[in-house]
C-alpha cells in the first residue's frame, strides 16, 4: 500500500480532483491558489484556505503574532494571486489545553493587525482541543469577472516576471513576515491584465512548472536575471520554498510598458525570462551560458 | 496567568470576538453558528468552519468514512440552522507523513458522499504535514434574506422544539453517522419562519441557553417532553453534545399549525417548553412536578 510520503503532494492532489462534484456556479475548484464561485453581478467569489500546524511550520517558541500573522497572509496571497479583494475569513483553532490564553491572544493579535491592514473582516470559526497548536484560516475574496487571472493563460512569447527578491524564507523568518502581494496583484490586473498568475510558496522552479502545465506552454528562464535575497544563491532563489511574491506572465507589449509605468505606485517588477512552445521544454540559462533543462525542483511538504 | 482550560472555549470566544472588525457587508459574524455575509441579489452568504482533531473528536481506528462524513456533516448542521442552503467546502487536511493513502481516501470518499447528498461542491483545500489527523473544513452557503432565522428572535410565549430525539450521540456512535437537518430546515424556513434557531451540538440545557441570551428571554421546559434516544436518560439527554439536531423557537398559532401538518414532508418536531420573559429565568418542570433552575450544563470542549 502507498503512503503518503511515497505518494507526494501532488500526486495527492490528483487523488483529491476525483472528489470534486462541481457545480455549474464552479468556475474554478481545486487546482488554483482559490476557488473561484460565480456569484450574481458581475463578481466571483474566491474562497481558499490554509493549515499550519506546530512542530511542523512553526515552533511553540516563534512569536505567536507572527504565527498568526501569517497563517492570515498566506490566504490572502492566495486571493492575490487571482487578481481579487480579500474580504472574509474564519478561523480554526486548535489548542493544547494548558496553553496560556496570552498566546492565544497574540495569535489573534497578528491575524487581526494583518486583518486590518488588508480591509478584513475576521466572521468566524472554531476552537477546539488539540494536543499540538493547529492554525486553519479559510478566506472569501471577491474579483471582477475580467480580472480574474488563472494559472492557465500563459502564452509562447509572454514575459515571466516576480514581485520580488527570492530565496531563503524559511532560514531568514521571512516566511512569518512577508507582506502578501494583494496590493501589486490589484494594480497589475487593473492596469496591466497578467495572462497567468499564482503565488511562489513552493519555489519558482516548481510553481513556474505548474503554470507551464496549466497553460501547456514551455519557458526558458535567465539565472542572471532571478532576483535573490542577500546572501541565496540562485539555486536555492529558484527552490527555496514560502517566497509569497506573486509569479505572473504578460504579453510583451504590456511588459515593456510595465517596466516603464511612472504612476504613483512603486511596485518593482523583476522580468526572469519568456514563456516559449511547450515542445521547447522548460529551461534555464546558466551565467556561464550553459543551457540546463529544469525538472519540477519545488518545495515539497512530505 | 490564565490558561485556556481554566477560561472555557466560551470566554474564549468572548476574547475573540474583540478581533472581529466587521466591515457593513457581514451581517453576523462570530457568535452564531455560521457567518452571515451580505451579497448581491436578495441572498446572504453563510460561512461557516468546523476542525476535527484525532484523539480528542475521533481515533485512528474509527471508520474513516464516518470521520470524513462528519467533518462536512457538522458544517451542514452549522448551515442548516441559520435556514440556508449549503454550496460550496474547502477541506484542510492535516496528515502525518506514515499515514495509508487510503485511509485519507476513505476521509474524502466520506465527505464526498454527504455533500452529494445535499448538493455540496467541494472546491478546494491544503494538505500539510501533521502528527494527528486533523481535519477542517470551511463551508460556503446561501440564504434568502427573508429566510435568514438567528438565535435572537426568541419571544415570550414562543414554542420551543426539537427535530429529534435527544443524547448518547458520542457514546452511541451517533455523533458520526447523524444527518445533518438541512431539509428540515429548509422545510421550516419556507413554511413555518421560526423565531430562533441553531444546531444542538453542546447539549440541549446549553444550547437553549445561547438562545435565550440571545433573546434576552427566558424559559421553562418540561422533562417529560424531552425525546430521549433508547436507554438515555432525559437527564443526559439535556446535556449530551452532539446531537446536530435543530432547536428552534415560534409563536404558538405557527406552532400549532405545525404540529398539524399533513404535507408530503414526513418530518417530526417535538415541542419540548415554552419561551418566557427574562425574568422568570431558565426552568424545567421535572417529571413529579417540581420546578429547577436549569444552569448552563451544556458539553465543555476544554
Amino acid at each position: 500500500m502507498k503512503n503518503v510520503a511515497r505518494l507526494g503532494e501532488f500526486g495527492l492532489i490528483e487523488t483529491l480532483k476525483t472528489y470534486q462534484n462541481l457545480l455549474p456556479r464552479v468556475v474554478k475548484g481545486i487546482g488554483d491558489d482559490a476557488a473561484v464561485l460565480k456569484v450574481r453581478g458581475g463578481r466571483y467569489l474566491l474562497f481558499t484556505t490554509d493549515m499550519l500546524v506546530e512542530d511542523v511550520h512553526f515552533t511553540r517558541r516563534m512569536n505567536a503574532r507572527a504565527v498568526g500573522r501569517k497563517a492570515l497572509a498566506c490566504n490572502l496571497s492566495d486571493v492575490a494571486a487571482m487578481g481579487g479583494e480579500p474580504l472574509f475569513a474564519v478561523v480554526s483553532l486548535g489548542i493544547p489545553g494548558q496553553i496560556s490564553t496570552r498566546y492565544v491572544s497574540h495569535l489573534y493579535a497578528g491575524m487581526w493587525a494583518v486583518a486590518q491592514e488588508f480591509g478584513v473582516s475576521i466572521v468566524g470559526g472554531d476552537t477546539v482541543r488539540s494536543q499540538k497548536v493547529v492554525v486553519n484560516i479559510a478566506l472569501l475574496g471577491e474579483v471582477e469577472k475580467r480580472r480574474l487571472i488563472r494559472r492557465q493563460g500563459a502564452r509562447p512569447g509572454d514575459w515571466i516576471f516576480v514581485s520580488g527578491p527570492l530565496g531563503g524564507s524559511l532560514k531568514s523568518g521571512r516566511h512569518l513576515t512577508f507582506t502578501p502581494r494583494v496590493r501589486e496583484a490589484r494594480f497589475l490586473v487593473e492596469k496591466f491584465k497578467p495572462s497567468a498568475m499564482m503565488d511562489l510558496s513552493d519555489g519558482l522552479a516548481g510553481d513556474l512548472g505548474h503554470i507551464l502545465k496549466a497553460s501547456c506552454v514551455g519557458a526558458l528562464i535567465e539565472e542572471k536575471l532571478i532576483p535573490c535575497h542577500r546572501g541565496v544563491t540562485p539555486d536555492r532563489a529558484l527552490t527555496d520554498g514560502e517566497d509569497f511574491e506573486l509569479l505572473f506572465t504578460m504579453p510583451g507589449v504590456r511588459a515593456r510598458k510595465l517596466l516603464e509605468y511612472k504612476g504613483p505606485e512603486k511596485f518593482r517588477f523583476y522580468p526572469v525570462g519568456v514563456v516559449r512552445p511547450r515542445r521547447e521544454g522548460f529551461c534555464m540559462v546558466r551565467s556561464d551560458g550553459r543551457v540546463e533543462q529544469l525538472k519540477d525542483r519545488g518545495f515539497r511538504h512530505f
